[in-house]
């Protein structure tokens, strides 16, 4: 049970991974869960009466509703289904995304435009949804489940890395904007989980393959990628992505104001954190030379 | 004068700006210079011509040639145009730019995806037209114009500081692709300017107002963002393009092999150096732990 008040929380590309994971665990913390996917009704309504299942007898509630990131009428209706059965939304996590392997030159602009697309422009949609809401409400949260890997880009992840490193900074630049409004921003950065997620079955590789070819000096490293990714494991454990799941329903228990600005739930010992501490830093210190320290959520 | 062998180096958005000056300041110095733009038969020309007059003399030459970086099939004519004169391509300078201001969700999905497609996927497909030369080759630099911003976004610039951050991850993933074939990296960090480059005076604005509208109590700070940003000037002296110009022609005139991978030139004291030593460290690590270091640079 939430040992706060019971949060109204929408989740997208709840349908696998870590936001099907936080969907059950918030439901059964007692919040509000609106738990959102593609199609729920049509191919993937398997997925979502699994959910509905795991949370049967929660404390909470879990419904499933249909959101597709790449639109925006989609986004809003969703965001009014919401409104409509909850009378407000307290928080967003932002977590619908698509990994994607290979040599960057081998991506067209297309395939890269679309990876943009869907794991950075798609959470802007959600947000110009629900951030009218919040605004209304002058209260509420955005949880953007950003990645560690954009502190250190890894090889073979080039569109996806770049998107979420674009996701970062859109949480980062959308902060200033609604902070004066009430709305708390967390950015959660998961380490690498090469289990118990869909994130590497469903990956998309370059569709033109004759770039990928040229490339025979670095072969061997783009066959070996994914035993290599296992090396981060610490002591060969690869790392359950449940810590990510408990992580959001820590930070949606928190009382409003005591969100952390960034947290890291990390099973391979990634090491964003040194890197977060510096460019937290940073961030404060322009606040105070650019004289807009009434920008921030607190300092 | 160089003082090490001329490099044939194209440059991206040089009818302004950075890559204005730098194609100046390498033609003085002794390079090869192909500066590259939109229309410069066309509504360009005066930009053209006046490059043209300022590399009179010079002890290198420039040359303009057209290259739009939404267009592969452009960039890949400017490409065998410039091998076609000077037999190959040494130095890629990805400076192509385009700045937005406003509120973060008062954009619409299209004016993000164009500022990703304009700041950040230019340079990728420059680059699909450039690497296969430079891997023949075996030599070459990417030498790519970032943003000291991405270290600490600051307010209302959302979609130029993600695609930025975008960016700078494209450099960071095309890197160890390359590096194998003796492609070197320098990802360049300009701090702050507000003068000398048509940065600000080309800003773009949200195409929709009510959004920004509806944002009433942060409107007094998106008035004074100029002036907020000015403060960040040393000692109230604003800082002169001319020396991102000048780190160019420095990093272009390293031998091959020693260039930095990461370089500065700020300023505004932005502050960026301090992420960067982080982030540099958590990259050299992650080589190590995934025993991926072969596909360093050097170590």
């Amino acid at each position: 049970m939430t040992t706060g008040t019971p949060q109204r929380v929408l989740l997208t590309g709840a349908g696998t991974g870590i936001a099907a994971l936080a969907s059950i665990s918030l439901a059964l913390a007692g919040h509000t869960v609106f738990a959102s996917m593609r199609e729920p009704k049509g191919r993937n309504q398997d997925k979502a009466q699994a959910l509905r299942e795991a949370a049967e007898g929660a404390s909470g509630s879990l419904t499933v509703v249909e959101l597709d990131v790449l639109s925006e009428e989609s986004a809003r209706a969703a965001v009014e289904a919401v409104e409509s059965s909850a009378g407000g939304l307290d928080v967003v996590v932002h977590n619908a995304a698509h990994l994607m392997v290979g040599v960057t030159e081998a991506f067209s602009p297309e395939e890269v435009l679309r990876a943009f697309d869907v794991n950075a422009v798609g959470a802007l949609r959600v947000n110009r949804a629900v951030l009218p809401v919040m605004r209304r409400q002058e209260s509420g949260l955005l949880l953007w489940v950003g990645s560690g890997t954009t502190r250190a880009i890894p090889p073979f992840l080039g569109p996806y890395t770049a998107a979420k490193a674009a996701f970062d900074a859109f949480a980062d630049s959308t902060a200033w904007d609604v902070a004066a409004y009430g709305i708390e921003t967390t950015i959660l950065m998961p380490g690498v989980f090469t289990h118990g997620t869909a994130h590497f079955a469903n990956a998309a590789f370059p569709k033109e393959t004759a770039r990928t070819e040229a490339y025979g000096k670095i072969a061997p490293f783009l066959e070996s990628i994914g035993r290599d990714t296992e090396r981060l494991m610490v002591n060969g454990v690869s790392a359950d992505p449940q810590i990510v799941a408990d992580e959001i329903v820590r930070v949606v228990d928190l009382p409003a104001g005591t969100r952390p600005r960034r947290t890291v739930a990390d099973g391979s010992d990634y090491g964003a954190e040194i890197v977060n501490g510096a460019a937290e830093e940073l961030r404060l210190r322009l606040a105070r030379r650019m004289g807009v320290t009434a920008l921030l959520d607190r300092i």
